[in-house]
């Protein structure tokens, strides 16, 4: 009997996915849900029961938080990575490190298969089908939801036939939750000018009839580009974007909507919240602009755009992501020191930064102050081989 | 005697320079001033009162407001330029236009020199040369104030023996006002930590003490990329820019602040105020995220880059300029539509779009819909040669 | 009966199409071939008969070789588009105006469905259909030879048994002739390492037993950027490539082996002979040298890589493509000269060039000569300033 | 007496400096020049004996080829760096690094002051500038030539009269030798037509009367990115070069005229020869090809444009360059192989590869052959979702 490993999050795709591989296909069906840092003790309790209820094999845990950040959102954060100057791609981020552990996984529990419960519509079945065909070449990858195009009663009625119960409405907003933000998308998503209404909001939980909070300030500290305390207080960078995550969604912090281009090529709208990914990226930001040179931060953006293109694409084990990360990683060495950061309701500003390396603050020479450097004859001087190009240009057209 | 038209603000450098260069001098000084937007009539009478105590031989006030925006601020919407993500080059691109400006009126009252009153120190006394010196190769640019280096005591000396008497104690904070935004500059952006004081921001006149305005709404429309209306009121660009600054101003929206790198070579930090100019690029970005191409959107964020660049560093005149805008200007064909966005007090968010170019609206395929472009086998396929690429690499490694 | 307009080039997958459309699938079958100056009067007479052995409604020629300069040569020149700074992209060009000539063509008769011959390897399947969807979005493509996978061997038993004799021996080598480049495939471009033999070469033909010839000079005329004489002899620019091409030939200029990258993601060789594309993008590229800026050159460079690549992979109709195009054309305005080759046996020198527009031999100021332009003094000023960021960071590490 | 180093060439310039600094300036003066592998031991010993002549205090010699290798050459390679497409930038990349090189001598023998021969009129004038007053803040830079701006006649005049007799007709030529290349600058270099004469080329010593030489092949070897050998000899990189300067020159390979902005802002002109630079980059670029990515060979395009730009114009200290090498220095990690060429008189052709890495020779799936890794259905689904976009803006605009 073939050992199949099967992605699973409990929802009504992949309990389907994990009845029909063991009764239509025969197979013998493994279930493993990756933790990216978006599921609580409760909510893998409840998968890890469903798919006891399913009948599986064995189902398995894995958490990758860790690695999520070691081997992505690090250097999304270094070349403060957002989608059309938006979106932290927090879900493309998550997939490619789930779909990188299901792999490692499979290999290790020597199953034959892999199969997700991506339908054939959006971008997840592309990110996990380019990672799963790349590390698992040997391994055939099933995708059942794609290929039977059913719809959802049909899929309850045969769970029903095949003794799995369970409530299966669908849910009003479908979210997605991950330590570098959460996703949501319903029906106002569709359109391309409804809002999302004030209760959809993952945070919505937290004070839409409480009392505002009155305004507070926050030091995020970071270490050659990479967030390393809070308030003074030394975190790992996980702890980091963990407590943002928690204080920025008391203050409703970081709401967004993205509008993208799928990898399929047409546009799609999602309403997301992610109040350490945006607050870590401008306070990160704001320090690269002042301990970086101006081709570092010109050549960062440049390469920051096709960073984000390929991860979003699922490319992100093309080795020119490589590459980049070691641009990107050279140029954080002297990305270190502290970023103020003043938190209102829905709202906030990167007041300053203290780094060791600022160059603004360099006994060289001051903006806008008596300076030793230079004299105005050397900027007068300047000022006219600066011309030169133009003057040659207008010489040529006069 | 030589003619010199004087680039003139009123203030003490540029009074000094009036005398000096007709005292010591012995030239036949003529005053100017460019509108960019930012001076009342107020300001500017009293700009005219000051050139006439200074005995000018004639003082001309000439307005580029609607220069300014054809020239330079239609293709900062079009290329979203923002510098280091943040700043809309406000001054850059009014300085650009009044040296342009002073240059042709130089030309057209024949003078054989030009001054202008900047010192050594900053970004826009380069941003001056270079235009004047490429548009008029044939007069002689004269900078007092930088090649005399003089203390603010010992120019007062200078006027009061001269005849020229005021007041001439130094602001708090140096203000420079435009239509496309308002920087401030005083002790607290000479370090890199310091936020401005709420009392020194141009706009605190509105409500510090007053009570918060509730939130409202506001449509911007855009036809080819242009802004064009609010509210589904027709106006010219310049007049929604106005508007928008007017209510933003009263929402206290698009305060923030710049950290750069000045021609020169160091750094430098200002505070801006910049309601119509975020509120403008921002609605635009929306609109062009549901109108454009990927390959568009992504191009357009290189080109913005070097676009902003060049911008900044006073070289508007190069050609490669011409050639980017003409870029800019071709992905404008279908920006067309209305975004609309919501006012609070300090912030706003841009909700949505309705475009009749809005690819995500296409009747020929809806994201998360049911939809007829492609099968689910088409995206299995895609998928099959998508991860080729890195199949390759992965067989090599192993 | 379904009316099906097969892209036709009389050789065993094309017929076989033919056959295969009519008898099996009961279809009116039209043929068409697209000239892109790569057939002769001979070529296209056999074809036609060919076609008329198959026994087709219609067939017919259409000549689109203008179309090819005006919509794609034109800006590869302008871009000096060489993949991997090697190959002028000649099939690429080809194919697509092929597509569009067939999709139009396609329309006007009324098709319901359009047939091409590629098989499922190459680059060329994903360029008809991408071109053809999208400008024939309610015709059917159908592809019989990438559907079937059938063997050389069936596919002449069916022929013969569908009344279709002739020679299908297999060529040593494929050749693909447009006026742009030939492409020559074989034994040899399977491997890496060997070159291709020289009678394999379709330039062979000219002189390989004949003497070389002796060196001779030749001039290029470019009128804002587009070729338009030789020797001082007013052609078209079709005119100027189809003598260059002839004239290249003899001397055998222009062989090359392309290496890249697949549509699908393989790697794939090559080897080429386009010496009118070398040489008129070669002495184009020094007349921009010679006039245009330094910003427009490096500009130019980094378009031109994401211009290739998407006429490469067959995404000519996107919007950014049209964009580039304007960025190019405008860069244009001022490349206009003369630009004279020398030719030898097998290469060629590019000596230099004549321009009205030639920012080299300006009054303003020339290289290594005396000048006025600037004085020591203004260099040294320019020196200290452009030595002020290395400065502040050498300052900041020590 | 303050103590200067003086960067010694023993041409009229230097010369006059080297007296001109004791006599008139009553400075402590020694000399250094640093050898990047253009000089014999001839020329050395001439320039020491001038030196001796000129009375200066000590004359020393630097041989800084391997750091030229180490820190510049290595990148340039790795970016397969041609300025325009055309030029090798080696007086650049000397230039760099004999300024380097003088900087630090000049601490260690406790220099007040450093002085350098260059002209207000070109390039090198800013790149010894900036890099010396970078590394050695506290040291002053002293350029008499630019600022004395005297006659040769004048010079001449000077040193006769203060006991240094000499030969100083002028060359027609004046020539710049290093290991990356050789620069010719005369007469027709000045001219945008004219090319250079035969007897003007440095290598015309090998064979302008002799018979040319019959065709050879030739192997270089590469180890991630670095040439290692030649026709499978092991050798350094510098050994590599220098033999293929030898063989090339043979061949009067390499030959090239490079037109170009200079730092200043205008257009220079120059005649090079780089037999090794040309042939090394041509053939690790075709290594490349079969072993990169194709987003590791578009990136590598882009960031080689701005590398060569920063280096040209004499920014090598800037720490993006830093960051560039390492993202180049990540892409060479699978560059091993071999090259082979054939050299012709007065050219050659890169012939083929051999790579372990070869992504061509994968088992994974050949170009034009069957395959196994996808099926004619894959591609069809793949160019179904390829031509999405297209759809779409077709669909917008119908």
């Amino acid at each position: 009997m073939d050992k199949v490993l099967l992605a699973f999050s409990g929802g009504l795709d992949t309990s389907f996915c994990a009845r029909y591989l063991a009764v239509d296909k025969h197979m013998d069906v493994h279930t493993v849900i990756v933790q990216t840092g978006g599921f609580s003790k409760a909510d893998l309790d409840a998968i890890a029961e469903r798919a006891q209820q399913c009948s599986v094999s064995s189902h398995t845990v894995l958490d990758r938080t860790q690695e999520l950040y070691d081997q992505v959102l690090r250097f999304c954060i270094a070349g403060n990575v957002l989608k059309n100057g938006t979106y932290p791609l927090s879900v493309s981020a998550e997939r490619i490190v789930q779909a990188m552990a299901i792999a490692q996984h499979a290999q290790s529990i020597g199953a034959t298969h892999v199969a997700h419960g991506s339908t054939g519509a959006g971008n997840d079945q592309i990110r996990f089908d380019v990672v799963l065909r790349a590390l698992c070449p040997n391994i055939t990858v099933l995708t059942p939801i794609r290929d039977l195009a059913l719809s959802r009663d049909q899929e309850i009625a045969y769970l029903r036939d095949n003794g799995v119960d369970g409530d299966w409405t669908k849910a009003a907003y479908s979210v997605n939750q991950g330590i570098w933000g959460t996703t949501i998308g319903g029906r106002e998503t569709l359109t391309s000018h409804e809002p999302l209404p004030d209760d959809a909001w993952f945070t919505a939980q937290y004070n839409v009839t409480a009392p505002q909070l009155p305004p507070r300030e926050c030091r995020i500290g970071f270490a050659k580009g990479e967030p390393c305390s809070v308030d003074g207080q030394n975190m790992s960078a996980i702890e980091v974007i963990q407590y943002l995550n928690q204080i920025g969604s008391e203050y409703q912090i970081g709401r967004g909507m993205h509008v993208g281009d799928t990898i399929i090529g047409i546009k799609g709208r999602v309403a997301f919240e992610a109040p350490a990914a945006l607050m870590t990226i401008h306070a990160h930001h704001l320090l690269e602009k002042h301990t970086l040179s101006r081709w570092q931060l010109n050549l960062k953006d440049q390469m920051s755009t096709w960073y984000g293109q390929l991860l979003h694409e699922g490319q992100f084990l093309d080795p020119a992501m490589r590459s980049m990360e070691q641009f990107f990683a050279h140029t954080q060495e002297s990305v270190t020191g502290e970023v103020t950061l003043r938190l209102e309701h829905r709202r906030y500003d990167v007041l300053g930064v203290r780094s060791p390396n600022d160059l603004m603050q360099s006994s060289f020479a001051t903006y806008g102050e008596e300076n030793h450097a230079w004299t105005g004859a050397d900027a007068k001087g300047y000022a006219v081989i600066a011309s030169i190009p133009s003057r040659l240009q207008q010489n040529k057209n006069s």
